[in-house]
């Protein structure tokens, strides 16, 4: 069996359980805390963040690029038309291009920043930044969200699925991210219908209720959460 | 032909470059400048980041993960045992956790701060951000430095190559990091001698040659950039 060191709300590890829960792959889960540095994990992967998946020989592999990679040469190309990567490799890299941005650039600009100062500065130690949420960093990721939307919006508009016409590995990056914000609070879903649709959509298959059931200590999600239709 | 807006000190501008040189591809070089956020440059790509590698159809494709996934699958794939990727789907796993990590990891904590502060910052708009270089950002972003050139000398220790017996895209992404690094005189070689004789094997290779011609306005390189026997 395969294990996912992971955080519920890390968009990274969301992203490879979806890929997980859609090819139907046993996992055991392990919530672990990037924030605590813990030397057993940093042993596994010495760059610290999530996620971590250990193959059935217990073969660290780390990062969300790194593991769908493997995943997709591993199991998602027996998916034949199912697969999530298209065969083209100019469609391939379109579908590449849209998981640094969901994973990288968008995280990077907003969400990260965000579950830091609202989730983990809770729990972490005050020596190593815990305490209250500044106000400021809040604010200006939270500045960052909207045009996020809007190229999100665009692509809905533009394509059935994000990066063409089928479903792809896209899709489930940028859903593990709008996931990520929507648990929180933080997307105005009014200013954003094609986003919605697109996110009705992907939230409605099977693969997402694992992430729909996911629970943080001393917070409640939003509560259109884990409404299909909302 | 091929062409790739680049901007010299740009580390996964780098990285390309030594693939397309490697890979024996000409191709024709744009130099452009992030922070200047050209209309026509972010038409091409939305993130408005480097590199951004043109096909044969002036199809754009963004990014470096995006750039060598495609050259590998196109060109990279035929080059048999002298390709830089290895057979086996883990040994694959392994060089692109370490692309990721000097790509991504090493640049995003060290090296593209202290190219912004020395080098873009002079060129800037007062307005957008230019001016003289911050230094409490170079402190910071120098002192990332150490642990990762530890990382990088355990690596050269513990294997011929950086991820294994062969050179693959881990060596070319690592060399880039360590050439713009290298270029600015930020790297204590004395201490690090393992990279120091890895680093000596890669730049003399004829794909490095062009890196080395390199110039910036206004800066000259350090004084063994170019020394193939530093």
């Amino acid at each position: 069996m395969l294990t996912l060191f992971h955080h519920p709300l890390s968009v990274p590890s969301r992203f490879i359980r979806l890929i997980l829960e859609e090819f139907g792959i046993a996992t055991h889960l392990i919530e672990e805390y990037e924030w605590a540095r813990r030397p057993e994990f940093l042993a596994l992967n010495p760059a610290g963040d999530l996620p971590v998946l250990l193959d059935e020989r217990e073969v660290p592999l780390s990062g969300a690029t790194v593991i769908y990679e493997y995943l997709d040469e591993i199991y998602g190309s027996l998916r034949r038309e199912k697969r999530f990567f298209p065969e083209n490799p100019l469609e391939r890299s379109e579908v590449r291009r849209l998981n640094c941005w969901f994973l990288n650039k968008l995280d990077s600009e907003a969400t990260r920043y965000i579950v830091r100062e609202r989730i983990h500065k809770r729990e972490m130690p005050i020596d190593i930044g815990g305490g209250a949420p500044n106000s400021q960093i809040l604010r200006t990721a939270r500045a960052n969200i909207p045009p996020h939307m809007n190229y999100l919006n665009w692509l809905c508009v533009s394509r059935d699925w994000l990066a063409g016409s089928r479903l792809s590995y896209a899709d489930l990056a940028a859903a593990a991210s709008i996931s990520v914000l929507d648990f929180l609070g933080e997307i105005d879903w009014e200013k954003f219908p094609a986003v919605r649709e697109w996110y009705t959509r992907i939230k409605s298959r099977p693969s997402f209720r694992s992430l729909l059931a996911d629970r943080v200590r001393g917070i409640t999600p939003s509560s259109h959460y884990t409404d299909l239709d909302f």
